[in-house]
């Protein structure tokens, strides 16, 4: 966690979006039917399966602190945003319950994931009943709902379109990095720019404004999905809550994977010999595997790749119209997203 | 199809609903992601598994019929209706294609069901999508969204929780009518109820009538639940599409089964005692079960309780601010519910 502990004004960022923020994101939750709101509650780290008290570790809330420090960008006032920053909360949510049915992840945040406690069809509609509480939540929240429902909509067909592209990738080892970049584009960025643009505009910021935060998300969220992918390989399993070489073992196409096997290299075909086995695979060669990536390029390709996201998204907060404040906390948590290890 | 083939105007009323709403539905389901538009179109009976084009038994989109004649019964168009028609059928689809997988169903109108066809990660993210269509669509449609969009997410809300329940109740054997009735509300009545309402809203209804149609949907809603109950037990299988005694066969907590273990009869008692037998029962088990019920009353029983949820839904519509000829055919649509057989 050395990332978090070294900055300090981030973790003041995320702690004052965070107050802001879970009252509200605690009222809807509170007023789901009974049934999804137990489920729910359990995902966020609320209560235990049991139903008592806990403050698990839930999530970083990196996307509601992006709405609120957006609407601030802008000139708006952070409560403005708090409607727009609960309702990405909740689509972020929905996303995580169905996901973790669709890969058959069993953990979540070094929890058992919900559909392993309370069954798959609970977890579905504790899913269903989250992106509906978003999309309610965010109408009422609107002076013009029209518009920001219409944004948060076509974030979550672009979600759902780059999860579904993310499950035919496992059944495929001729992945392009252009269609890893469309997925990841879907998968992550969609929600992170919608996050940006729904803060932008409940600040009351111009479209141009808006669109320049949207950018900003985008690019952010890119860079935020491959950090992933690097830590889904070798990450520190006691810090991600992930086994060691996760993402190798499941033969996912992260993008050090699809760079090794589209690099022509030595390395990159001893990688695809392996990767291309049926049976799964060892410890050994998990580790094996991890080393060919590296070897290949496909590590040091996905951290450029990273920093250059960090980079694009960085030169969009370049606008004499945004609130410098904002700017600076937005870049900190720009470079938090690349530096961390969890 | 008897009920259909005598009441030569309601299927007029049906098929003008049908081609006032289909262009736009076949529109809204075009502009989901590639994946999830397949999975959609296979559900909607417009193409084989193959992506060849046929005309399948699609729904009989009553729902649809129901927002058009509700819009036009407190005087306004047919084609204001048309957005919030698309989605009440698209939020209508989204729960089929998320219910069969969480109850295991692998037949829909007399075809494989959607999850058995492209697997349970396509159908829950093709179901997610419907759902999200439908609100933007509705978003889309409306000069003032934020009150359907509430409407509609209520009723979602509502229709999960009925599913919850009806899922809970499969493993009991102690559920009253009561509780049977907050379910069926839920499950069925919600979206129906919401149909109506959302018409009468885009017909530009006062909130008076809108209450009254919603009111009428509720009580069509529940009546059409029984007459479902009563299909799911002593329906034509060539008809209905289902096997002899379906819910019976799944211990379902259908009307007639609650109202049969509530009876205090001798049939009753010896129907609770076939149905508390932990292993899957006989072809001739299942016979004596239907006739179990039916000596203990749950047969007439719920028939009485379809009609007078019939009469009380039709009551609703004694109004001398309604349109006459709309009246009439939501009256001929309330009758061809309970008279169905399929």
């Amino acid at each position: 966690m050395g990332a978090l502990v070294s900055s300090g004004s981030v973790v003041q960022t995320l702690d004052r979006a965070r107050c802001l923020v879970e009252p509200a994101l605690q009222a809807a939750v509170d007023r789901l039917p009974a049934q999804m709101r137990t489920v729910a509650g359990y995902h966020f780290g609320w209560w235990d399966a049991a139903g008592a008290p806990i403050r698990a570790g839930a999530g970083k809330a990196i996307r509601p602190a992006l709405v609120v420090l957006c609407a601030e960008a802008v000139g708006g006032a952070a409560t403005a945003a708090v409607g727009a920053a609960v309702a990405v909360e909740l689509v972020h949510n929905f996303s995580l319950l169905h996901d973790d049915i669709i890969d058959g992840d069993a953990t979540r945040r070094h929890r058992a994931a919900a559909w392993t406690v309370y069954g798959t069809p609970a977890a579905i509609l504790a899913g269903d009943s989250l992106l509906t509480q978003a999309l309610r939540v965010l109408a009422a929240s609107a002076p013009q709902p029209g518009p920001v429902v219409d944004r948060l909509c076509a974030a979550l067909l672009e979600l759902v379109a780059g999860e579904s592209a993310d499950v035919a990738f496992e059944s495929r080892t001729d992945v392009g990095v252009d269609e890893y970049l469309e997925m990841a584009a879907g998968k992550t960025a969609a929600l992170v720019a919608c996050a940006c643009e729904l803060g932008a505009l409940a600040g009351g910021g111009s479209p141009d404004a808006a669109e320049r935060l949207r950018s900003f998300g985008h690019h952010l969220g890119l860079a935020f999905q491959m950090v992933d992918d690097l830590l889904g390989i070798w990450g520190d399993p006691q810090v991600t809550g992930k086994p060691v070489g996760a993402d190798l073992r499941t033969r996912k196409s992260s993008l050090p994977v699809v760079a090794a096997l589209t690099s022509e290299t030595a390395a990159g075909r001893q990688f695809a010999a392996l990767y291309a086995r049926p049976e799964p695979l060892t410890d050994a060669q998990l580790h094996t595997a991890a080393q060919l990536v590296e070897e290949a390029g496909g590590r040091t390709g996905t951290e450029k790749q990273a920093h250059r996201q960090v980079a694009l998204a960085l030169s969009q907060l370049d606008d004499a119209t945004f609130v410098p404040t904002a700017v600076r906390q937005l870049a900190e948590l720009s470079h938090l997203v690349t530096d961390r290890d969890w």
